[in-house]
């Protein structure tokens, strides 16, 4: 998987690539990325990126020239590659904004099945609405809330898709008992030692009873998602077993 | 405000905060931040600070200790500034979560007025429960998605809550007129040039006609939210005059 970013702060992007389990997947070969600075491509003499928007209101909004030419460059430095002699480059081009369609776990396992990824970040009060409508497939939002730029929003996509690239995570890190990968919020989770300042292990975590344990980490998920997160829980799904379970438990009768 | 950061990654937090807003910010004094090492206060001889779980199962686990030990060193630093001499401090401290309470802008508006704020990074499966019961007042998640750990979760939350601190936004930023502060999408931006690739401006925004430039800027917030987000577009809290002009443009008649 091949990352293109453009953006304004490549450096923000570098640091976090930088890091822990991205940049060891980087190192394997399991991801690339490249932080592309829109800056180097706008044609005016200032470098300027920005401008007043039209009908007036405040802030800035990112003009298209220096986000056009940047992006041709990106798709001529994928053409120039030798196994896509002879065939036409189009990656999937993402702006992230907070009109976008919502992010999710179903997205991102979806997303690490492209070949290549290009992201635009924005700043200010956004890009130009044409340069939308001219390069990009789809605008994504990371959740209801509104941040300086587009980085952390790229960042966020970047780590959570390449969790699912083959050979991303190593034997310390795990994908099958995590949050959303069930429809559920992950159990509580303990480790040594037994007792901390006077809190206990629960006693069934220490018994090396597998089923026990299964049961009481299902139960804890379900009643935890139940709690905080009704809108996640689908009662429907369960197989009989589990409906049973939670049955004999209390849980949920509907 | 003043953000402490536990994390095992300090640099990807000190390499976000160190570039545009986010450092203006902080060289104007509007924020500060200190990004702690939680490995800096593992007391055993190779600075462990992780360990399997108990009842088995893939990835490794936060232990208590190290976290508590960083926790106790930000609350002596707090607890020594002069004006807290006689108080007992007790800053909100927030573990990022994907099985947390979803962030949005209400809580980013509340949460800037705290004078304080403490966040916990998780990595790997998590942390130990017991530390969440110890230290922890509310578990927020950015999105339905697993990230490899907290601090982009954490940069999210910073960078957004800092929007809403006074004097953070300047000029050339603005807070009123974005995606969700009025609980719709934003409308389409343009800026120069007024023909692009064959593409232009709405001419109405050309017009200087104000009335007109709002009454279409609404439409198309209103048009965008239906569309995008029905989910946030709530008909009900419109006035009387927004009311008339959805129906008069065709856009919605319930």
């Amino acid at each position: 998987m091949k990352f293109h970013i453009m953006t304004l702060f490549p450096q923000i992007i570098q640091a976090y690539m930088n890091e822990s389990i991205m940049k060891r997947a980087e190192e394997k070969g399991n991801i690339s990325y490249k932080a592309w600075n829109i800056r180097d491509y706008a044609d005016n003499k200032h470098k300027k990126v920005d401008d007043y928007p039209y009908g007036g209101g405040a802030g800035m909004v990112m003009t298209p020239q220096p986000i056009m030419s940047c992006y041709n460059a990106i798709i001529d430095e994928l053409q120039s590659e030798p196994e896509f002699e002879g065939y036409k480059v189009k990656p999937k081009v993402i702006y992230l904004s907070p009109k976008g369609k919502m992010f999710n776990n179903d997205m991102a396992i979806s997303l690490s099945k492209e070949e290549s990824l290009v992201f635009l970040c924005g700043h200010y009060e956004g890009v130009d609405q044409r340069i939308i409508e001219l390069i990009i497939d789809e605008e994504i939002s990371i959740g209801d809330y509104v941040l300086t730029g587009g980085e952390l929003p790229a960042l966020v996509l970047i780590d959570s898709i390449s969790r699912h690239v083959k050979g991303v995570l190593g034997d310390e890190e795990s994908l099958d008992e995590e949050s959303f990968t069930n429809g559920l919020l992950e159990y509580p989770q303990y480790t040594r030692p037994e007792v901390f300042m006077d809190k206990e292990v629960p006693k069934v975590l220490l018994s090396g009873h597998h089923k026990n344990i299964n049961t009481w980490r299902k139960l804890e998920s379900v009643k935890l998602t139940i709690k905080r997160r009704p809108d996640l829980f689908d009662y429907k799904s369960l197989d009989e077993a589990d409906k049973k379970l939670l049955t004999k438990y209390n849980i949920v009768d509907k």
